[in-house]
C-alpha cells in the first residue's frame, strides 16, 4: 500500500564541508567518465543504470536541495554549468541531471515547508533520483478524489528520468474539479509501471518513455499543488527552470560537437586537394566556417549565462515575484533558447563540411550531437519562441506564462 | 587464375522489346518494394544481398548499356530520374543502382570497341553488377608490370557496391609509369578480399567498405586506360556522371524528406497548442516552412533536369567533344550539385521543427534522410564547388576536370 | 467633354516586316542607351520624359499587340525577355514598359472584342504608352452611374506610369453594384491630373505617384469589366501577367547587380591586404561569395523562364483555361517571384562585401539595385508567396485568385 | 607658418562638476536634436557645421579627456554608449564623435606625457574636434624630415571628419626611414586643404574626403609616433578602439532601424489583406520576423558591451598590456562587430518586409539605415573577421595585430 513519502533518518553529513563542493569540477569528472563510453552507449541506448550511479556518486544531485534541509544550496547558475559541463559528453545523462533538479524546483515553488523539509531531506539521506512524469499535453492520467487523497489511473508519456527513478512528479488531471493536481510518488511502487520503451533517434539515454500508472494512492500530504489552485508568478517560474534546462544542454551539445570539430582537424583531418595548403586547419574556407561556428556558439553562452542570472535574482524573490519580474525571465530564457538550438542544431549538422568523409566512421560518434540535439531541441517549437520575442520587441508585451514559455 | 573477362554467351534478349521498357514505372515499383523495409534495413546496416537481386531482377541494371549490346540504351536522363525515384525510398539502394551504371560509363569513356562489346554483352548475358574501387584520393593500390598486364597488391577505400559485385572498376598506381591506370576486375577471385566494413552512419547498405588485392592479375585486355594515357575531354565526362549520381541521389533524399514531413503533417501531427488552429497543416508558420522547403527542392530539381539534358548532349558528341563542352556540363552540374545538396540536408534536418518531438520515433526512421545526406554530401567539399562557380561567374572560367570537378 | 476612345486612323505599318521584329536586341539597344545616364537620373528622380520617347522609338510599345490589330504579337516570354533586359540597366523605365504592357493584358483579358480592335488599334497608330490607375488596395476612387456610362470621382495612389501617359487603365469602386468596374481612359483629359508626386527611395522614375479625378466620365464603351461581372479563370491571370512583370524586373536587377560587382571587381578593385593574392578575383572568399551570387540569380532565371513559358500556354487556352490550369501558373509565378526577390535584395546589398569602400562612391551608383529590389519588391508581401507556396507543397491547394496571386 | 600646437589659456572649468556629467543623458539630449532634421540632411549631404556645434555644446568632446587634464574621464564603455545613443538617431555625426574620441585615443597611446599635457588641454580648452587623415591603405602623403621636423606633401583619402576639425591626426609615409610615423597637426592652415568632396551613397555628412597637403611642417614635438618605433601591444590598441567605434555605430544603425519599424508597425501600418488580423502587430509573420530582429540586435548588444568591458580593463593596463591581453580584446571586439555588422544590414534592408511598400515614402527616410550601415560596414572585410574569429577557435591564436584587427 502506498504511503505518505516520509520517515527517512535524518540526511546524512555530506563527507567533505558543503561549501567546499567544487560543481563545476565535479561535473568536469562526471563528463571525463561518461565520454569515454558515450558514443557506445548512443549506439546501445536503453538504460544507463551504471552510469547513472555516477551522477549521484558525484554529488550533483544534491547540488540545488537548499542548505537547510542538507543540500549544496547551489544556485541555477551553478546548476546549469554544470548541466551544461556535462552535456559536452553526454547530453542525455546530462538531462537526467538537469531534469532531477528541475523536479527539485517544484518542490521550492509548489511545495509548503512541511513537505520541503520532508522531501528534500529524504532526497539527501537516501541520494534520491527524481525523474519526471508531468507531461502538460498529456491528459490521459486520471486523478480521482479518494479517502486521504487522489488515486492515479492512466498513462504519462515522454516521462525523462523515470526508469530508475527513486522519486517521480506527476501530474493528473481530476475531472471533478477540472484542472491537473501535481504530486510526488515514490518511483517503485505497486501499481507505477514504468516502461524503458523511449525509441527516438537521439538522446537515448534519458529514459523519457512511457509510465502506467494502476490505482496508485496520491496522499494528500504529497500533493503539491492541488487541482485549481491558481499559480503564482512565482509557480509559473517552473517552466523557466525547465527552459533553461533545455538551453544549457543544447548549449553543451553545440560546445561538445565545436570540440570534435577541433580535435578532428588538429589531429586526423586531411586538407582538400584543392586547397593549396598543407595541414586542414590552414584552409581559408574551414577558417571562415569555424569562424561561423563560433559565432553561433559564443552568443548563446552570453545570454545563456545572463538568462541564468535572472533566474537566479527572479528565484531570490521568491513569492515576491510579479509577473513583470517573472516575464523578464521569460524573455532571456527565450533568447537564449533560440540561439542554443541553431549552434547546437547547425554546428551538429555543418561540421562535417570541415571535417569530410572520413569522419563519418562509427568510432567517432559525431553525428550524435546533431541527432541528440534535433530529437531535444523539439520540447516546443521554436516558431513560437521566435514569436514571443516578435511581440516582445514590438510592444514590450512579455510572454504568456505557459508551461512552454 | 584471373582470366580477362569474357567467354559469355551472347546476350539474352530481353523478354519484352527494349523500347517499351519503361524505366520510371520500373524504378517506381522498386522502390515500393525496397520502401516497406528501408527504415528497418537502414539500422540493421550491413549487406542488402536480397535486395540487391531485387535491383537486379528490374532489368534497371541494363538501363545505360548501348542497345547495340543488348542493353536499354537509355540516357543519362533516364537513369537519374531511376536513381531519384529509388533514393526517395532507399537511398543506399539507390547508390548501388547510380555507381553500377557509373562504372559502365568508365567502359565508354576509357574502353575500346572489343572491350566494350565484351563487358556490356557480358554485363547483359550475366546481369552483372558492378562496383567501384576507384578512389581517386586512395593511392595504396598499386600496379605492377607483368606479363600480359599488371599485378595489383593493396587497398581501395570507399570502395562503393563493391560487396556482392560481379565486376569492379578499378584504379591502380603503376610506380614505373608515375600514373594510375583503371581497369576491370571479376569481383569474386581468389585475391581479391572484399571487406564489408562500412560502418559511416548514413548510407549504411551501400557496401562501401575496403577492398584488399594480394597478387590479382589485371590482364592487358582488360586495362581501361593505361598509365599516362592522356585525358580527352571525353574521357573527363567521368566525373561529370558520377556528380550528377550524387545530384540525384540528394535530390531523391530531398524529395523522400518532403514526402514523409508531408505525409506525417496531414495525417499524424497535432497542431501546437499556441497555434490557435485545428489541423496542424493549416498553422502558419508550418505553411510558411513548407513553402521554404518547396523552394529548396523544386530549383534543384529543375537544373538537375537541365544538367541532365547537357550530359547527355555532350556524351553523344563522344570524342567530338571539346573543352568548352566538357566545361560548361561541369557548371551545369554543379549549379544543382550545391541546390541539392543543401536541399537534402536542410530538409533531413528542418522537417521536425514541422513534425515535432513525437517524429523522432524508431518506427518512422526520420532521421535516416538527414544521416544520409550528410555522409553522402561529403564526397567532395561544397566549398569548392562554390569556388568553382564563383570563378565561373566572376570571368566565365571553367571548372578544371579533376575526379571531383 | 471626354469622348469615347475611338476615331484614330488605321494602324501605320511598320517600317519593317513585324516578323523580322528582334525583341531581346531592340531591348538591348534601349537598354545601352538608358545605362549611360541612369545613375544620374537615379539621383535626380522625376519623369523621364526625354527616356520615355526612347522607349516609345524601340518599337517595344508595340510588342504584346497582337499581329491582328498591327502589333508584334509577341508571346509573354518575350515581352519578360525585353522587360529583364532593359531592367539590368534602368529598372524604372523597364517598369514602365513592362506596366504599359500589363494593361494591354487588360484589354484581352477583360475586354470585347469591339474594344480590342479599336484600342489595339489606336495604341499602334498613335504609339500609345498605358500607365496604370488600379491599385486594388485603394478603394477611393468612386464610379457613380450616369447616363451613357460611370462618372468618376476621387484618387487612387501606386499609379504607375500615369506621368507621361497616353491611356490609362483605372479601376473604381460603384457604391451602388458593391463592386469595382475596370476601364480605359484617355489620361490627358480636363479632370484627370496625375501628380509627380511619387517620392520613393528607389524605382524613382517609374512616376508611381496619384492620379486624382474630378468628374471624369467613363463611357460605357470603355468599360473593360462591368461592376459585379464574375471572374473567369482568364481574367484572373491578369494577376499572373503583373506578378512576372515584376519578377523579370527584379532578375534584371539580379543581373545588372552582379554585372556591376563583376566589372567593378575585374577593373576597379584592390585585393583585401590580408587576402595575400594579387587581384581581387583571386581571392578565395570573393570567389566563394560570387558564387552564392550566381546560385541566387541562376536558379530565379531557370524558374522565370519557366513560368513564363506555362503563361504563355495558359494565355494561349484563352477562355478554354481553367481553375486548376491558371492555378499551376500561380505556383510557378510564386516560385520564380520568391527567388529572384531574394537574388534582387541579397546580391543588391551584399556585393558590396566584394567590392569594398571604394565602391560606394557616387560615380558608380550600385547602391541603387538594392534601393530599386527594396522598393518594387513591396509590391505584395514575399511571406504570403510562401505561405501559398507551402499550402500547394502540403496538400496542392492552389493559389487563391486574388489581385496579387 | 605652422607652429608646434601650444600656447593656450589652462582649461576652462566645466559649469557643472565633472563628476556629475551625465553621459547618456547628453547623448540622448543631443540625438533627439539631431533627430529631428536627420533625414533631410542625410538627403542633403555635405558638411553639417551647424550640427557639429550641437555635438560641442553637448560636452561629449570632453568625454575621454583623462579628468588631470580637465576632462570627464569616462571610460570607452560609456564613450561608445554615447555613440551608440547618438547613431540611432544620426550615424553620421556618431561617427564624428567616435573618430573624435578615436584620435584622442592615440595621444595617449602614442604621445608622451608632454604632448598629453599639451593637447589635452587645449582640446578642453578651446573645445577642439578631431579629425582623421590616418588611412593607413593610402600611401601617398609623404612625410619628408626638415628642420625641426617633417616636410608634408601628398594627399590622405577617407580622412573622417576632416571638414571643420580643429586638429587632424594625420600618418604619413617618411621614405628615408622606410615608415610611417603619426602626427598632430591644426586642421586650418596653410598647405592644407580639406576637401568635402565624400560623395558615398550613406554616412553621408561624415566629412570623410580627401585631405591635401602641400609643404605643411609638422614639428617634431607634434610628432606622436617617430617612424620606425617599434608598437608596444598598448600602442595596438588603437584599431581595437577604431574597430569598436564601428560597433558600436553598427549597433546604433540596428536599434535606430528596429525602432523606425516598431513605431512605424504600431502606427502607420496596414496590416496585409490576406492576414486575417486587424493590426499590422498581430499579424504571425510580422511577429516572428521581428522576432528574428530582436536576435539579430540582443546578441550584438550584450557582446559589443562585453568587448568594451575588455578595452577598458586593457586600457587601464597601459603599459603593462601584454600580447595576450590585446589580443583577447581583439577577439572580444571581432565577435561584436561581426554580430554588429549582420544586425545592421540585415534589419536595415529587412525591415520593409514588416513595414511595406509606403513605408518607402521620402518623408520616412527610413532606407538611411541601410545605406549607412552598408558604407560604414565596408571599412575593412567581415569576410577577415570570421576567419581571424575561426583561427582562434580552431587553436587559439590571437589576431595579428594591424590598423584592422
Amino acid at each position: 500500500m502506498p504511503l505518505a513519502i516520509s520517515k527517512v533518518s535524518p540526511p546524512a553529513p555530506f563527507e567533505e564541508p558543503i561549501e567546499d563542493f567544487d560543481a563545476p569540477a565535479a561535473a568536469e569528472a562526471l563528463a571525463g567518465r561518461l565520454a569515454a563510453s558515450a558514443v557506445e552507449r548512443d549506439r546501445a541506448g536503453g538504460h544507463a543504470a551504471h552510469e547513472r550511479e555516477w551522477i549521484r556518486d558525484s554529488g550533483l544531485l544534491a547540488l540545488s536541495v537548499p542548505r537547510e534541509y542538507g543540500g549544496i544550496g547551489a544556485d541555477w547558475s551553478t546548476v546549469y554549468q554544470a548541466v551544461r559541463i556535462v552535456a559536452r559528453a553526454d547530453s542525455a545523462l546530462a538531462h537526467l541531471l538537469g531534469f532531477h533538479h528541475l523536479q527539485l524546483a517544484g518542490l521550492t515553488l509548489y511545495g509548503n515547508a512541511r513537505q520541503q523539509r520532508r522531501l528534500y531531506a529524504e532526497t539527501i539521506a537516501a541520494r534520491h533520483f527524481w525523474g519526471n512524469a508531468l507531461n502538460p499535453l498529456d491528459k490521459r492520467l486520471i486523478a480521482t478524489p479518494s479517502a486521504g487523497g487522489w488515486v492515479l489511473n492512466g498513462v504519462k508519456s515522454f516521462a525523462s528520468g523515470s526508469v530508475g527513478a527513486d522519486r517521480l512528479t506527476v501530474s493528473a488531471w481530476d475531472p471533478l474539479a477540472g484542472a491537473p493536481l501535481i504530486g510526488v510518488l515514490p518511483a517503485r511502487q505497486a501499481g507505477i509501471e514504468v516502461q524503458a520503451d523511449w525509441d527516438a533517434f537521439g538522446q537515448r539515454q534519458t529514459d523519457s518513455g512511457n509510465v502506467h500508472f494502476k490505482d496508485v494512492l496520491l496522499p494528500e500530504e504529497d500533493v503539491l499543488r492541488a487541482p485549481g489552485k491558481p499559480a503564482s508568478a512565482q509557480a509559473t517560474l517552473r517552466s523557466q527552470v525547465a527552459q533553461l534546462v533545455l538551453v544549457n544542454l543544447y548549449l553543451g551539445l553545440a560546445e561538445g560537437a565545436l570540440n570534435a570539430a577541433r580535435g578532428y582537424l588538429r589531429e586526423g583531418a586531411r586538407p582538400w586537394i584543392a586547397s593549396g595548403v598543407a595541414a586542414a586547419v590552414d584552409a581559408p574556407f574551414i577558417q571562415h566556417r569555424f569562424g561561423q561556428f563560433h559565432l553561433l556558439v559564443r552568443p548563446a553562452q552570453v545570454l545563456a549565462d545572463e538568462a541564468g542570472r535572472k533566474l537566479d535574482a527572479a528565484w531570490r524573490r521568491g513569492a515576491g515575484l510579479d509577473a513583470a519580474g517573472r516575464g523578464e525571465v521569460a524573455v532571456a530564457v527565450a533568447e537564449a533558447k533560440v540561439l542554443a538550438h541553431r549552434a547546437a542544431l547547425d554546428i551538429g549538422s555543418q561540421l562535417f563540411e570541415l571535417t569530410g568523409a572520413r569522419s563519418t566512421g562509427a568510432q567517432y560518434g559525431f553525428d550524435r550531437f546533431w541527432r541528440n540535439a534535433r530529437v531535444h531541441t523539439l520540447h516546443d517549437p521554436v516558431d513560437y519562441k521566435l514569436r514571443d520575442l516578435g511581440r516582445y520587441a514590438l510592444d514590450g508585451s512579455l510572454p504568456e506564462p505557459t508551461p512552454y514559455s
